[in-house]
């Protein structure tokens, strides 16, 4: 008889029951990149060896909320949008490895399972939040309008604890995104041994790019952010010492695969 | 000392406790229109004495997906999304009372509370659900356009079972957004006694209008609709005998008051 | 034809939408109630006239968490626990009316909306939160034991917010169960006119009991309590200036219908 | 400056933001186990090479529901209940592995995050769901007693779609608690390529034990059963062909690590 079958675990016959399916995926949303300073020790603690500091501007870091929708190459998740729709925030570093600058994803939360599986495949370390954001709209007074004075609002629960509150307000259009999520992606894909839990059974360090890249106009703006406290966060460590700039846009945007740049023999 | 105040309980000292701030309200979002018929008996079933069928298109209902933005006069809660942000789906039916012809809200359903009791305030009669529908985009893969060939899924579930699957694809402009929804609303708002639970402390019968009303440009297209048995709903007995047409747009729309019709004594 | 039926809206031609069935109503469960005292000035400004603070300790406040099972008279939900099972957390002061001394719940909060609408037909001033506690257990180290050092902890959160931690250690065996949360309640059941928002369609003070009352052993401890502010409570008003002593049991009780004391003409 | 730990992603300064903490993990709860037959060929097809059906009763599953409260070795989720108390409802068939007769888990579905990669970590295939399952209780007329002729419903539901709808009612006490899940564990931990999706590269064949184990009496009743389709489960595959017995339990138990018994090379 065949073996069950699909892309990530539970396998069965016909490989629907995947909590995911396979690559590539597609996404389309809207994104808060709220960029800011702290001191680069900071960054550094976040850091595992060999990765290093960036050269420039080693204290920037980027938390970027997200509203999307995604599916797979079959594009019937867009007909069930319960299966399609996610947000998240995350909390992005620059680093070096090996002369070549790259960032990196340090925090990360999402509110579905389909999307957290997802994001450990590629290294990014979700956790499941209640993430939400104001959405601009075209009519009515129950929004913002993406324009100079328009305001946006965004935060993050853990574990029943508020621990992100944002606050965005445009200033005018930006010929760019900002700097610090804008380079390859350098992530560890990283899973415990069952034997012994201080060892790893995966530790793969991996790089990645997405594809088919599309995007609107940017809008710049400035944001107040603050996190707070949790016993299972640590992100207060990166309280802002100084703002640089924020911005809204709308993208499109693949993903397929990645590629391995060093892989540990299991501990 | 003074009372405690709120517009609804909880009553507190500076009446920030309140379940749901004071109207007015102001919404902004995205609505999902789909019109069918059924045997005229399955609205008339739905409409308590004195209200009668509608003369025209008795058989008429609609079902409205709507993805939304609200706040008080006070806006704030734009910059907290989580007290913004909801969807909700409803069913629409016609009817007559002293030779007018309304709109009148039969079912709904919502995934926040505010929602609920501002529904309850208006003479909605809202449950609890899980509301999903998919949005257009502007850019990627993973989202349809606002043009012929676009289709949307939306989805109600509730107490973990799906009850209302949708699908509905854009076939090009319209100038109209239905005529279900498009009356004034008559609704009534009942409280039972708490001493004789088949008896009401509160037995209006209103109506109401927004204002402020805005919308975009309408889309027209095809919809497929299909409603799942439930123990704790009855919505299976409007099974379209027959699909109308369906509508995509975006409003922005203002809530101030209603007027009683009819108020019956305590019973 | 017939009227459309239903204890609540919605109506439905069987009522079986009803967001609740009629009562009576059976509960079940595990009951932590946290006593403590505020200056008797935060107790009086959550009271409105006619209403008066109780003559012998004032300032008395019971923090209650509940972990409940409960059904209509079908006891159908026993066997669709997603209908049945549900949490809340409520704030219970005492005052007094023409001579009586009544308990009277301030603050609450539940995480169904069967629980939140069944509240406002009693008078209790629900919101939706997300309410935990832990469970004694009989086996195994995950949780504690009913008997002297066995530690509980429990939590509310509204819209992303932690508001309230507590923690309770019990000290051995009690014969009471506190004098908060004992009294008859005495409650308002306010809802406000949609022509006049500042004026009430319905305004009831009520009475109620339960009956079949029945209940386990009581064990008592001593209870740490912290509420966190939040731009939708002022529970951290209540913040306790003194610990009187804390409870856990497990109940059952039933609760059919109140009495109106007091009923205001609609404004 | 040192590395950022955890036990699993995220790393931090502390070690605190890691979406679980470290082995060993403790339980608490309650158990309803059903056991029924289905045609052999329904569970072989849930069996990769090299793992074959039972020589005895090969067609026997069993479907598991479980309300957990869990926590680290530090204890400290028990008092922050959110962080320790679960659902779960999971399938289990019984394989064969060089000579020797294992269990393993095919499907399961847990309501929290920690569980889920926990889950992943073990080997079991989790994914996220709604679980609910009546508790008895012993007061009040909102729960059934553990004794003959109590029932209990359970249910899980998947993207808003329910997929399994239980019933249990006891018939007397038992000695056993049932077959199917009472081998050592044997399970896959599969994470795949991020270079090549069809390829693997993590893929341990693991099996492991628990310790501390403690119960309760066991009572046994009658079950019945239905699965319910939906897009993204197959379980509708595994429809009892005839019931077994079904059997609930109250059991603690600790856990620490397994083993390997077959590691491929990454693909």
């Amino acid at each position: 008889m065949a073996d069950p079958t699909g892309f990530m675990p539970p396998l069965s016959p016909g490989g629907r029951a995947s909590i995911l399916p396979p690559p590539p995926w597609h996404y389309s949303g809207d994104l808060l990149t709220i960029e800011f300073r702290v001191d680069p020790s900071r960054v550094d603690e976040l850091l595992p060896e060999p990765l290093e500091l960036a050269e420039e501007d080693p204290g920037a870091v980027a938390l970027i909320f997200a509203d999307w929708q995604s599916c797979s190459d079959t594009f019937e998740e867009l007909l069930d949008p319960v299966r399609s729709q996610y947000k998240e925030a995350f909390v992005v570093v620059r680093c070096r490895y090996r002369g070549e600058t790259y960032s990196r994803c340090v925090y990360i939360w999402v509110d579905k399972d389909f999307a957290l599986v997802r994001g450990w495949h590629q290294g990014y370390p979700k956790k499941l939040g209640s993430i939400w954001m104001t959405r601009p709209v075209r009519f009515g007074r129950a929004g913002p309008r993406l324009e100079p004075g328009g305001a946006l609002g965004a935060s993050v629960a853990v574990m029943d604890r508020r621990i992100v509150d944002a606050r965005f307000t445009i200033t005018g259009p930006s010929d760019t995104n900002g700097f610090v999520n804008a380079l390859p992606m350098i992530h560890h894909r990283l899973f415990p041994s069952i034997e012994h839990p201080t060892r790893r059974a995966l530790d793969e360090l991996v790089t990645m790019k997405s594809y088919g890249w599309e995007g609107s106009e940017v809008w710049r703006g400035d944001a107040e952010l603050t996190f707070h406290e949790s016993p299972v966060e640590e992100v207060t460590r990166l309280a802002p010492a100084e703002m640089i700039a924020a911005y809204y846009r709308s993208v499109g945007v693949s993903w397929g695969e990645g590629t391995v740049l060093n892989r540990s023999d299991p501990g």
